[in-house]
């Protein structure tokens, strides 16, 4: 059954207004540290809520931003530049001179990480993982840019504590905000983790429209602060097709700055095979995921290898790598869900941290990695202008390129193939978000994320 | 209002029973990685529940062990050894040799580190440090040995999963359990961060006797089988002492190498001093927490530096110093549980990783760090034969000494000496746990612990 939407490209404008609250980051009596919630107007931020089909406008009271938590209540607070700065917070408001001191001297020139999503649980592992420097190296200090939501307000503060409890040397610089325009500005990398959760009865087709238009929205933020170079990492889902709805709301950023989380798939695939094999996981390499994140997706056990041996000369039970080997790395994210009752949220992050890093480090010889990628240009005669993960080599400077010498037969190629159907279907449905007039939704099944099983 | 409570020191059998369930750590059809739940007897766990003060014995249906989940069903179990091995969990049930692999031949050898509380929030955090290298540094493998109680079992199948799906090279083994006599099996460190939480209604002497039994036990388990080097590191609440009733069931064990976190406070501390002096925190030194970790902790601002000046020639505010920033520091678990809505569990895992980090790395020249430790012996004058949290360095042997040169004001003596009682009185009201006969409970306040505000 098609079902088909209008393209909502109309802006809104609204005024500015100012909250006087002070909650602060430590005690609310002590002037140094009470900050003050200025709500400042974004004409850019509306917010669509079509579901459950209804198309109607519910604009959000315009998003808060808190001020620097050392500014003292007898400073009159001079009108905000018209390009606002993101707000900082607490001890991470102070500005220090890295190359006058002896230990930070030599280290690079700070980062601008912007992270959506930023007081979620994924985050909450993710962020201390940044902080700690065991992503981006130990000579690499970073400032963090925060995006949360009004109702995750409260928490997004409460991170922004831990955060400063941890005294983390490279970690320098951290604000936060609810305003993708704000906290977006001059972001080197965008981590976009924030999407909405199915909510019961909801179809494929919603979570995609639903989720379609938040990064829609953050594709034009990026598009019109961030650094022109930024690199932008989709985890919420559908990230595949949210990927490319960024991407279409971001002309001046190039295409292939963006990617689709599959990693923590390929780890899990990886593991599986090193169980089956009787190895230790560090002697599985060469594993695609390929395509969509969702129980379409294809862990490739054809070009994988065991101490380098192609898997297939390994595991020579073809129908348990057919069968069980795909279905339990597609089913994982649900087993683990009921065995503790939430989502895999540690090993999300660490997964975000090895796509980072897979980018920021040379490709080891012979091996390879699994992103979600935009797919203009493939050697694998996959359709163009879609997301779609597939295996590629990095020279660690950011960048990437397709590995050319894979090989495929008819299980792979079909399974690919199916894959590519959805996510052309994917397209269709949110061509109201991607510039390309009507959507017309009319999804081959309904594939259950493997996260939501 | 005194509570005598009488010694409970006897011991309980009781029989071996198997119970054959399999859940696998994938999925149930996979012969390869189904696991049989082996039901072993302990005849020392026993578990009194005198809350709300009646003494009823209700021994715990003997606790479960999983056995590898690379058993294939046709293998006839072996039965048990008498000394039962701790059982591995998937990948990490596989063996390595280490010395024949190149990259890692020049590893140290593999350290057991056992962990309780494992399927908690601070530990979700925890283990992920840990098996990246990030405490006992990247050439150093480990081996996490996890301990949960049976309603938590499920999700700590869940957290190996997830240590599985991480794919870190250091970790090397990990095992599973919820009887600390299998789980603490030859451990180098042990972690406790299990405990119970205060429930509605419940008073401090309440909280003390409940969490005091668990780590009587974990304290006589560590004595049976633990490394007779191990270091014991008590985070679970009120942890200065349990970290007491801990050493006291360990006799095997030297009372100095057992720990009570007081490094969050201390890192809190840091933070506040950095905050209202304008400085970035790594310019924050020799900061001391002294005493319990309870409301009536004592942030020693007078011995603390700030670039290597004291404090007190940078913050000349006395009244800040001696109400705000001790509240603030005290208080800061409350202020961010209202923030997040739950306890700061990434920044305890930090402040763990920071409070091992400090015993394995030589103290920098001149400085020092907080952590609650058996007096005896200590330069202060304080009382002999309680864990009381004071100034140390290490020379990175897992070792410390006590700081000499500290000095002391009426403020701070008078601050320390009530800490001091508190602690005194705790010792009373555990009496029956310590081996010291009938316990008397008459504690000076209900200091409320400040995670708990």
């Amino acid at each position: 059954m098609a079902v088909v939407k209008l393209s909502p490209w109309a802006n809104y404008s609204s005024s500015k207004s100012e909250i006087k609250s002070s909650s602060s980051s430590s005690s609310s009596k002590s002037s140094l540290s009470a900050y003050v919630i200025n709500v400042s107007s974004s004409p850019r931020l509306s917010f669509y809520n079509p579901y459950p089909r209804r198309l109607h406008h519910q604009r959000l009271s315009s998003p808060a931003s808190i001020r620097c938590s050392v500014t003292s209540s007898d400073q009159i607070q001079a009108p905000l530049p018209a390009k606002q700065k993101p707000e900082c917070f607490g001890v991470f408001c102070l500005t220090y001179d890295l190359k006058a001191e002896e230990e930070t001297k030599s280290w690079k020139k700070i980062i601008n990480v912007a992270v959506s999503g930023a007081a979620g649980m994924i985050s909450n592992h993710l962020l201390f993982k940044l902080a700690s420097g065991e992503v981006f190296g130990p000579d690499q200090p970073i400032s963090l840019k925060l995006l949360g939501s009004e109702r995750s307000f409260a928490a997004l503060e409460g991170v922004a504590m831990e955060l400063e409890d941890s005294l983390y040397p490279l970690l320098r610089q951290v604000s936060i905000g609810i305003d993708p325009y704000e906290i977006f500005q001059d972001a080197e990398w965008a981590l976009l983790i924030g999407a909405k959760p199915r909510g019961p009865g909801m179809e494929r087709a919603d979570l995609l429209d639903i989720n379609g238009q938040i990064f829609a929205e953050q594709g034009k933020a990026l598009n019109a602060v961030a650094s022109p170079n930024v690199k932008v990492m989709v985890v919420g889902n559908p990230c595949n097709t949210n990927a490319l709805i960024c991407l279409k709301n971001a002309p001046n950023i190039p295409p292939k700055n963006f990617h689709a989380l599959t990693r923590l798939d390929e780890n899990r695939a990886k593991c599986q095979l090193a169980l089956k094999a009787g190895v230790f996981y560090d002697k599985v390499s060469n594993v695609t995921i390929w395509g969509n994140h969702s129980t379409t997706q294809v862990p490739d056990f054809l070009n994988a290898k065991i101490h380098g041996i192609p898997v297939t000369e390994v595991i020579r039970d073809r129908k348990w790598l057919e069968d069980e080997f795909t279905n339990m790395v597609q089913t994982r994210g649900g087993v683990l869900i009921k065995k503790w009752g939430r989502s895999s949220a540690a090993s999300t992050a660490v997964s975000i941290v090895d796509a980072i890093r897979s980018l920021v480090t040379p490709t080891p010889e012979g091996d390879w990695f699994s992103t979600g990628v935009y797919t203009n240009g493939n050697p694998y005669g996959i359709a163009e202008d879609i997301v779609f993960s597939m295996p590629c080599r990095s020279k660690g400077d950011g960048d990437y390129e397709f590995v050319k010498d894979v090989i495929f037969d008819d299980y792979l190629s079909k399974k690919i193939k199916k894959s590519e159907d959805e996510l052309l279907a994917e397209k269709k449905c949110v061509a109201h978000l991607t510039g390309e007039g009507i959507a017309v939704c009319d999804l081959p099944e309904d594939t259950m994320l493997p996260g939501e099983m």
